[in-house]
């Protein structure tokens, strides 16, 4: 059987991603991190996705080098009620290099393993702020797993797989409904209160994007 | 005053490579990365060669997914009198995406710290065996770094200099003893042992080096 790395964060985008790769016939590797995010819930409801797609987790401890989010550091400000010209203004939860660090584990598990693919749940609502969820960076680094590992220079290449990119969350919603994702496990909000603020800009999407989809949010039951 | 990353391993290449950010006027921010190698002297090495050159150190401790590699499981033999046939081959030493890995860690700290420059002793002689060495791997980086950061998005692209890349391990002895790097403070051997085991390729590369330098190893008085 086929295998896959799928980065996993607790929310129902990661998680629709794992049903996509389930879906494809991949046996699922998950991988998420502890990095000091507020929102460290997540990291259990990761647990809890991949258990219930039957799936290993490992949870990787990484230290970043620096504070420099409000994901990380309460010291600054998550934005409230996202405004349409806030948009295409990165926000302060972007934290510096973050994918690009979660590719590059995700790359060097997918090497020992012998998986032949990671999957990842960037998708298109993502880039408008985060620079590391745009088409134009997975290019980039599915060139440096092309010509920046072993199995790339043996021409057994780890594939990238991006399968929301062009998806909005509305759009990933009805596919995860249709694919069976336990979206009540699911964990979105960026605050670590006991239950979704409904204010960050990470509540508002998914609100926003079950309305959109006609599919009752269950995580708020 | 400008400000570098500067990736540090308490090896000779990576002590070079810091005296030549300094000598360009950086000031440096060393990283270095407890990730479970055999050879977790070289950590302490580091520290002394940060200390030695006036600048601050961080060590991050990172979990890898998965051992496959000699140089952090035991079990895998670390090769000895690298025979010319095999200097083609990617040794057991290769560690999944390492260099990925450490890149990306250094982008995040550089861009946390609004560093403009990252420095990495990778040179020429490595990239005969690891694929995360090569001058393709770093020009696709450098597009990671360019697309993927917010820096890079706003134009204020994060470079990386790989400033040993096209010298030989004497070349790169000479340029450190002009610079006046502290070779009696670098380890280079893969193992743990107390003094160096003269035996693994690194421990050779560098006998050799030194020989061919015609400059004497003070780390071995």
């Amino acid at each position: 059987m086929k295998k896959a790395v799928v980065l996993l964060s607790g929310g129902l985008d990661s998680a629709t991603a794992l049903y996509v790769a389930k879906n494809k016939g991949y046996r699922c590797f998950c991988l998420v991190f502890d990095y000091g995010q507020r929102h460290r819930r997540e990291i259990g409801r990761a647990k809890k996705v991949a258990s219930s797609a039957g799936c290993q987790i490992k949870v990787l401890k990484i230290a970043l080098p620096i504070r420099s989010s409000s994901l990380i550091d309460k010291k600054i400000k998550i934005r409230q009620k996202c405004s349409p010209k806030d948009l295409n203004k990165i926000p302060s939860t972007y934290v510096p290099a973050r994918n690009i660090i979660f590719l590059s584990f995700a790359l060097s598990y997918a090497e020992g393993l012998g998986a032949e693919a990671i999957f990842i749940g960037a998708h298109a609502q993502d880039y408008s702020g985060y620079p590391d969820c745009r088409p134009e960076f997975f290019r980039a680094f599915d060139r440096v797993s092309a010509v920046g590992t072993k199995s790339g220079v043996e021409n057994r290449k780890i594939k990238i797989f991006i399968p929301l990119l062009n998806k909005n969350k509305a759009q990933i919603i009805r596919l995860g409904n249709r694919l069976g994702v336990p979206f009540e496990l699911t964990w979105s909000c960026y605050r670590g209160g006991n239950r979704p603020c409904g204010r960050c800009d990470s509540c508002y999407f998914r609100a926003r994007g079950f309305r959109e989809a006609g599919v009752i949010d269950a995580s708020l039951k």
